[in-house]
């Protein structure tokens, strides 16, 4: 069958982007591809907000059928954290026949070569951004995200990071040349020559595990990794967020088959109710390459058990904050207050723990009290989240029981300075909306350890008081030591104390924010420019996107003759 | 203390080194900065044959101190496979003390940056290649290489891949700049900006466990690259070949001291006896990352239980040579009958399994029968080892009694094509000294599939019938998939032949070596242009080198502050 897409064609479509994002990469200066903006789409092909929205309701109810191999069921019964049923069922597959199929095209990919691989998944990558606004309300239907951030997130964030790892897919590929005369003198002798051939091959199937919270953000990554080195990916999504990835597979076998390649190269495996086939898919040995985000316990079972695969996880952790000092209180009330209240709390970013002296702190204005600083921080979200209008487009919904009964849970772990509050989603009643709860706690007490030093994810957070600087430091050491983090924050106008978190940072292998009072959140990475987590504590095994997160999804090898 | 050594002079002096090493390792032509002849060495400063034999004489009986905290003891009892107690020895480290004063360094060596961190160990390996003389013999007489071959192996060719790791992590931590820049637009309002920092740091301690048979070969790629990405490096030799890892932990810990550094940034863990070190140390906390060369047991027991740390194994293989046609039919025999002999087989590389079908083979001079090529292989392995000067020079020492053992039951397994032979070493009378053996074994017999589908370490070769090209390129495959391979070699002029065992080294993921006539071995790889290994079968999970084997040793950690 001849391809509808050339390499040629896509080459000449792509080849542009992907040297910006190589550039990008290399400087990490601000750089994206994908418009942030709602209103940017609607051009050119892509669907505006009103045929985003129709084609997101069009698949409600139906059956996605991806025309995949080995399928033996139909399942699916996502219900909306906004209380709407999707109603989408999806193939479920029989592995012993799936995986079989997903390897009959991967010569064909190997042999495509990196470039052309490259810009396939460009052109996925493209297709998947005409669809934003069907996407975006796929992720907040499933995520529980609001619909401005599962836009934005769900959408070009997602697509970037996406675009991230096929660019350091491609650069890692490419380091080694395709072919090489080696020439090796030997004195008075005729010299010693060889024609090598390199070429990178692909390990095998590559499993993406989903997560519920940011199934397209957490999961384009590890996707576009492996597909670029030319690995097949077969996507387990999380059950209760099936559709954003079911789309992303759909487009994906589509521009494949267009190109000229083996669908099943991508491919669904949805689950029943409890079913649990990822702990069975990880151990198979076809399965050489896993990506996850999700629970620790889970992260810590596949590292252990899944021998046979590379493993990249990114678990729990418990981040930190530390409020020492500013001179912009305001801006630091009010950019900490976002942070909390962002999709509630609900990302693996937000920060928990605060750790404030209990002796105050200094400002541009002058000191404040331990109990000045938490109870202004509660007035600061109070006043970000009183309108319920603007809470809901920040809050977003709790997207499962177990996050509600944490929120619930956390009012009996020490005196709430700020109450969560129960807030009603006038066009989806049947979301929970919550905002978050401020907890003290004294972080000398050892009773209050245990709190402070769990993840507790959603919208809680901690306010620990410490003796001092000197203090919050050691336990931000022991905290991502023990606990890993996925982000560190601080507040102080101290060099002195700036440098000890600085180097606790390095030591530990954190990333830090320091001193945001802006626009410009804790909880938030930019592709091409910021590592997402840091691969060298337990929070995460590896970073959003580096060397390390691509170069194991393949190996070179290498021919060699006589000359 | 004022550093003797300053980055800007160790920078003036290694930068077009490395320039030009990271030049080779894109282009992988042929490039060496270390000489291999023995007469090159002498001038600037370098020792000469004769300062080199006595530098290694006066070590002798004598005690190598290094100068480590934490010495609790003196041991060491190496016997050389030349029969010449070495009576080196060496500090017998507590580590809960050295590896504490391990870490002490590690902030500075992390803050010099990469640069400097490459150019200082750059002086490291210029001065172990000016004692290239000395390190020689101490290879000679721990691995029981011949001089020559122990002169280059472990001389500059261990020198090169050490350099080459250096490149690849030098290249992989200069990926990220050190700083950027990031300002996004924001519409009408004023645009984000951040400044932000990125720093590569170290994952902590790297243990590097050595091998008996290429102490400074197979350990200096883990050990440089460890320490190159900013990691302490503990150096557990293996307890019959101490001395090389020795004198080069002494030379490291010397260029640190005159460059300002904590000399304990690399350090030696000698043990008694029977003690089995590298168990314990391999899963202390400190320790981050493990580079290992020995048995499969050993290396599965640490990719399953150091869990702690990045874990880089080379182990055991079982490689084959497929024999199907050719044109050059003197020159096959003579390069294979190399490839079996030199260093009496001892090598991960040597081939093992020579699939020849049982038909027989055609040759530029006609068919020849399966007899006639083993037959005439044996012949071609008795002249190459007919005279025993050469046959001394070839062959080294057996390593150790397991190895004499393996052989001496080798000859039950099958019929004998080449019975071994026992060589005098004049200049060693004590020396094990013995030619390899060629087994003929049937690969349609159940029977004899124990003996070719396990590795048989040392100068043993199965000369395996098989009943067509076909089947012996389902019984590479299988073999290569179930046991591993370093290496891989074919003898064809089909190009059909030719293109199904290129497609199964592809996807088996092994390096193939193809009609090698000439002075070029299948066992031998050149650093910057070969990879050894591929990392993606059974023999080892990593390949010397490339951004996989330094990409995961250290991670960048990223301040961003608002600009």
């Amino acid at each position: 069958m001849a391809a509808e897409l050339t390499a040629h064609e896509l080459i000449a479509r792509h080849r542009p982007t992907l040297d910006q994002a190589l550039e990008a990469i290399r400087t990490r200066a601000y750089w994206s591809p994908h418009p942030e903006h709602p209103k940017a789409y609607g051009e050119n092909g892509s669907l505006d907000a009103a045929a985003g929205k129709s084609a997101f309701d069009a698949l409600l109810g139906t059956r996605l059928d991806l025309g995949q191999p080995g399928t033996d069921d139909w399942v699916g019964g996502e219900l909306s954290p906004y209380g709407v049923e999707l109603g989408v069922t999806y193939p479920h597959a029989d592995a012993d026949v799936l995986l079989p199929a997903m390897k009959a095209g991967q010569r064909a990919w190997r042999d495509a070569g990196a470039e052309t691989r490259a810009v396939v998944c460009l052109e996925i990558l493209k297709r998947i951004s005409d669809r934003t606004h069907e996407f975006a309300h796929a992720v907040m239907h499933t995520s529980g995200q609001a619909f401005m951030m599962a836009f934005q997130a769900g959408g070009p964030h997602a697509q970037d990071r996406g675009l991230e790892a096929v660019a350091y897919a491609y650069v890692e590929q490419v380091r080694t040349p395709d072919t090489a005369e080696w020439t090796k003198p030997q004195g008075k002798r005729d010299p010693l020559a060889l024609n090598k051939r390199f070429t990178p091959v692909p390990r095998g199937i590559a499993l993406l595990i989903g997560c519920n919270t940011f199934p397209t953000w957490n999961g384009y990554p590890g996707l576009f990794a492996s597909l670029a080195t030319g690995n097949a990916v077969l996507v387990k999504p999380h059950p209760r967020a099936v559709l954003p990835l079911a789309l992303t597979v759909r487009v994906a076998r589509d521009v494949l088959t267009e190109a000229g390649f083996d669908p099943n190269l991508v491919a669904l495996a949805a689950e029943r109710p409890g079913e649990g086939i990822a702990k069975s898919l990880a151990v198979r040995p076809e399965i050489r390459i896993i990506d996850y985000t999700g629970s620790a316990a889970f992260g810590d079972w596949l590292e252990t058990n899944a021998r046979q695969a590379q493993v990249h996880t990114e678990k729990a952790g418990v981040n930190t904050v530390i409020v020492e000092s500013t001179d912009d209180y305001k801006g630091m009330l009010s950019n900490l207050a976002f942070s909390l209240s962002l999709y509630s709390g609900q990302m693996c970013t937000t920060p928990q723990n605060l750790l404030i002296p209990r002796d105050g702190i200094s400002t541009e204005d002058g000191p404040r009290s331990y109990d000045e600083v938490v109870a202004d921080l509660a007035k600061s979200v109070g006043g970000l989240l009183g309108d319920d209008a603007r809470a809901n487009a920040l809050l977003g919904a709790i997207v499962n029981p177990d996050v509600k009964a944490r929120l619930d849970a956390a009012a009996g772990l020490g005196e709430v300075a700020l109450v969560s509050r129960e807030i009603t989603n006038p066009e989806f009643p049947g979301a929970t909306v919550r905002t978050p709860v401020i907890v003290k706690l004294d972080g000398a007490k050892p009773d209050a350890e245990a709190a402070y030093m769990s993840e507790c994810f959603g919208p809680v957070s901690f306010a620990v008081a410490v003796d001092s600087a000197a203090d919050a430091v050691a336990l931000l050491r022991r905290t991502v030591r023990e606990k890993g983090a996925m982000t560190v924050g601080a507040y102080t106008t101290s060099d002195e104390v700036a440098e000890a978190i600085e180097e606790a940072c390095l030591e530990e292998c954190a990333q830090l924010s320091l001193n945001l009072t802006g626009g410009v959140y804790v909880n938030q990475t930019a592709a091409f420019s910021d590592f997402h987590g840091s691969g060298g504590n337990p929070a995460a095994n590896s970073a959003l996107c580096d060397g390390a997160f691509v170069a194991n999804r393949f190996r070179v090898v290498e021919v060699r003759r006589e000359a």
